[in-house]
């Protein structure tokens, strides 16, 4: 018998909507339709149970005789991977732009930190070195991700749900989960296993053992790595439900859900930001210095930590020291190898500073921008600082770093010649700069006063007139000047600024071997404390019995209503070619604007 | 005697402005001054000699005695290093923006080419392999960049200009210059030194020898590397004056000018994009294949390029064959080594494709996005396009990429399954989904219309009814389907498709060992030629003498108004996994959409 089909009726359970695909009409579907019409199922919410939806299709002849019926049973399950995409603090259901990541106040994403401090106070090392969670003070260190399901109690026979990471990504991220089920929780006694890994490291896919049934699976992801040269920072974790095939083919996956994070760039804390903790070493000739960094620590309002000698094994220069005994509860850090490289004293952090934020021509960098030193471009046998530490630099982003050139120094790292304090005017700072002409001409100034045969540093016999009659000392201070108005000229550039947002210090240097060191204490290697600034103590020439340098130095900066605390630190860093800010670090108040808000 | 200093008065050349800079107080300078004041002295243009420019500044007493005179001879001397920073194809002078870089219609920032053609036609090599300038032609495919000097005739004794970049961007970038002196001109007789190279390689920085006096001297800027996952493709051009020191400190920078470039990237072409010239290879056995070509390409406006066997040592995937013979002026290529890591059929180049421009979520995709093939992240042993060279396709940027999972297909590449053909409604195009359920739906049309006897492959006996009932088939083509079906949730999210921007074309698969290969010619591989497209022949069933799978291709597509060409590539093709596409390539018309105004 042939069959001739004239048309074909269908009706469905109210749990799903019935439209026309092909031909693509909207409203309601034509009674009858033909045979050749292609019906869109929706499901707009989950299953009860299994096969609980229904849609059945009516197939007639000419005389409206049933030639045949289909039936098609259904069961929606609902699935979201879900993370703070909006920032708000909150795992929002279903984000729909939890899978891309944008900059800016009306950017989107979720936030990484890199879990680079340590839960534990003895046999301490980074919680990232670590697969596991040892504690539950570590998942705060982590973003929260949420699995959500509803739908029938147990998926089909067969189907299973994975979750899964690309192999560049997994040596960048871990992703931990709660125990699921009660046999779980029997299973494993363990505090370890309260949270398994679920995918990073070698593992890049794993099945999830979720229950259904409106269900909420939490997540803990932990990032590993700060963005660098070879990673830009964004790390996307994908959900597939698989279907299992007939006859032995691969599973395949019918649903992926993705999210993506972006890992938190390091960054860098100007001298504009509030003090919370002031760092130095304790070494056995600098009682003195300890005893001075104190009060001033103490009367700007910060704890003082100092490093003791069996921890900092004589090295006093605290700028380079705050790993190891500092780590701790959300204080972590980060180092970079340079494998088979050679590093210089241009490695030194002393070379590693940030400005207050600042607008450039219009550009906003509201993280300020990290500042370095290295050797200027024309020199064919410069010092650098190693390539892997700007590589990391440059690759965080919000605080785009400049390039000064300190090469000229003998220890080369740009603290030694400049530095910036908080003002209550203009652009809320302002760049401090070593000046030796400042120097000389205030040395002029009290020759010219009379005060020629006024003595510096003490003990030693050196006068106001020496000074400016030694021409070998005039033509290194000029070679010095020099150098500084190049950077200054590249200062002024890249941070925007004025030639009043600058004040000069009077410094002087001498030249060994085509290298400057500092002749007297380097006043502009100082600590800001707020409105407190801890200064070499200069030992300058004496009138009626005060420090010229200190003088000028005091007036300078109560113009801006700072207040100068001089720490003699001639014997226990000068001498050694530092001075008080390379023997010392502080941890500041972070920034309050957040570095996803930057527009990029 | 001691001199009373009462005032000041200064006097200097008209060449000069001289204003107070502390205190600072705007509007003239008050007449006398006195001795704390710091005065800025100004110069708009260029000396015409040296030291033409005077100030002079007497020094008074309480009696307006005169108690000294200083005089300061100044000469300016006017220095910009130029490039055609707001893309107008014009060398601007002094742009302020020539140092930074940025995106966007209203961004700036020059433009550099990756100099990868040759401009030899025998012995070629890639011109950028070669440090040095051969044919005037070459400099065609450089940038140029201009140093605009005034002054007086020469520099003064012992200062030097210096041009200079990076040790990293020495890899990315050479610069050559003209000859600048009769001397020069007259020392060189061979046309390389015409164009000496001045930095780039091992040379990172190098003495400029310009005239003074109102001159240009021409630089032209050669691109060495695209983007890549170590390169952002960001590169700086440094030039600054060096002043002498005495007693033989190092020469200190007294300015610095600096441009940056952004090399292009590299970018692919669309289908939807005009053909200019079609490739493909001679084998002994493609005669016929050919000469159908042949006819297609000429039907189609476009030139045809035939590699001839000699030259293609028996290789006729031409997707993956563009090169040697081909390479030529402003025609040429870029590789990537996969040093000791594992490459696989996915790193064929049919599995390289690129969508027409789209728009997805308000983001736009002006010249459209890169589509790749990979392994399902959750398999674990999958093959995947080779590292270096994904790397290199998303560090271009500008076509971000997507990747696809194709290694459920025996050779694995993306044109086996998708392509893309203009269309004059929508959004400009469809995209044409192999599919094995619209291929049983077209079959069981037969059947039921009485065609179960129909023969497909002309001279082997399969006929309709027998690939209805093959039970295997049918269940090795639900698994192509379910591999199909979650590519095209990927394509419809990523390129913000509708279900009427796709069409299923009727393609059958066969499964062995898990992975699948078309069963009859896969019309999907195609060649779009504008309007006209060369399909796989199938070799359906006939129906009235007609293929049908011919019929309904050629009716889907006639409703885009695009004419349907069937090529049979069965033996020479085919047979060896392969079809039209695999085995042709096409040079297309460029985007008018210039890729530096893409927002990103």
């Amino acid at each position: 018998m042939l069959l001739i089909l004239e048309g074909c009726r269908c009706h469905h359970t109210s749990t799903m909507t019935v439209e026309l695909a092909l031909p693509p009409v909207s409203g309601p579907i034509p009674t009858p339709f033909n045979g050749n019409t292609v019906l869109l199922l929706t499901m707009d919410t989950a299953s009860e149970v299994e096969n609980d939806s229904k849609l059945s299709v009516m197939y007639y002849g000419k005389k409206t005789e049933v030639l045949g019926k289909a039936v098609v049973h259904l069961t929606a399950f609902e699935i979201s991977l879900d993370v703070d995409a909006d920032r708000d603090g909150q795992v929002e259901r279903n984000n729909p732009n939890k899978g891309s990541w944008m900059w800016g106040p009306n950017g989107h994403g979720a936030i990484l930190l890199v879990n680079c401090d340590s839960e534990h106070t003895c046999r301490k090392s980074l919680d990232s070195e670590h697969a596991e969670v040892t504690r539950v003070s570590d998942l705060k260190d982590m973003s929260p991700m949420v699995l959500r399901t509803s739908g029938p109690a147990k998926l089909p026979e067969g189907y299973k749900l994975t979750m899964h990471i690309s192999q560049g990504d997994a040596e960048c991220v871990r992703v931990f989960r709660t125990r699921s089920t009660a046999a779980e929780n029997l299973f494993y006694k363990s505090f370890v296993k309260d949270y398994p890994l679920v995918v990073g490291g070698e593992d890049l896919s794993k099945e999830v053992p979720c229950l259904w049934g409106n269900a909420e699976m939490n997540f803990y992801v932990e990032g590993l790595r700060f963005p660098d040269k070879d990673f830009e920072g964004l790390i996307s974790i994908n959900l597939s439900m698989l279907e299992p095939s007939s006859q032995g083919f691969p599973e395949t996956p019918i649903f992926t859900d993705r999210v993506v994070f972006r890992v938190a760039p390091w960054i860098m804390t100007p001298n504009t930001l509030d003090p919370v903790e002031v760092f130095v070493c304790s070494t056995t000739d600098n009682d003195q210095f300890l005893k001075r960094m104190r009060r001033l620590v103490e009367n700007s309002g910060c704890k003082l930590k100092i490093c003791p000698e069996d921890m900092n094994r004589g090295d006093r220069w605290m700028q380079d020291f705050p790993y190891d005994v500092l780590l701790g509860q959300d204080f972590g850090y980060v180092t970079r190898t340079a494998y088979g490289k050679e590093v210089s004293s241009l490695d030194s952090f002393g070379n590693l500073e940030v400005s207050p934020p600042v607008t450039v021509n219009g550009k906003n960098y509201p993280l300020g921008r990290i500042i370095i030193g290295v050797a200027f471009p024309t020199a064919t046998e410069g010092r650098n600082m190693t390539k892997v530490v700007q590589d990391f630099l440059w690759a965080q982003k919000v605080q785009e770093p400049i390039a000064l050139f300190s090469d000229w120094l003998l220890v080369g790292h740009v603290d030694e010649f400049m530095t910036f304090v908080p003002a209550p005017d203009k652009k809320g700072f302002r760049l401090l700069l070593a000046s030796p002409d400042a120097s000389y001409k205030l040395f002029r100034g009290l020759q010219n006063g009379g005060h020629g045969q006024a003595k510096m540093f003490d003990a030693e016999e050196i006068t106001v007139d020496e000074i400016l009659s030694d021409e070998k000392l005039k033509a290194e201070n000029n070679y010095v000047q020099s150098c500084i108005d190049w950077n200054r000229d590249v200062l002024k550039r890249e941070l925007g600024l004025d030639d009043d947002d600058i004040i000069d210090l009077p410094i002087l240097f001498r030249v060994m071997e085509n290298r400057a060191v500092a002749y007297y204490p380097d006043m502009v290697n100082m600590i800001v404390l707020g409105k407190n600034l801890g200064i070499p103590k200069p030992f300058g020439p004496k009138v009626d019995g005060r420090c010229a340098l200190e003088a000028e130095m005091t007036s300078l900066m109560g113009g801006l209503g700072l207040s100068c605390t001089y720490i003699d630190d001639f014997a226990s860093y000068h001498k050694l070619l530092g001075e008080v800010h390379c023997g010392s670090n502080v941890r500041r108040e972070p920034f309050s604007f957040k570095w996803w808000n930057l527009e990029m």
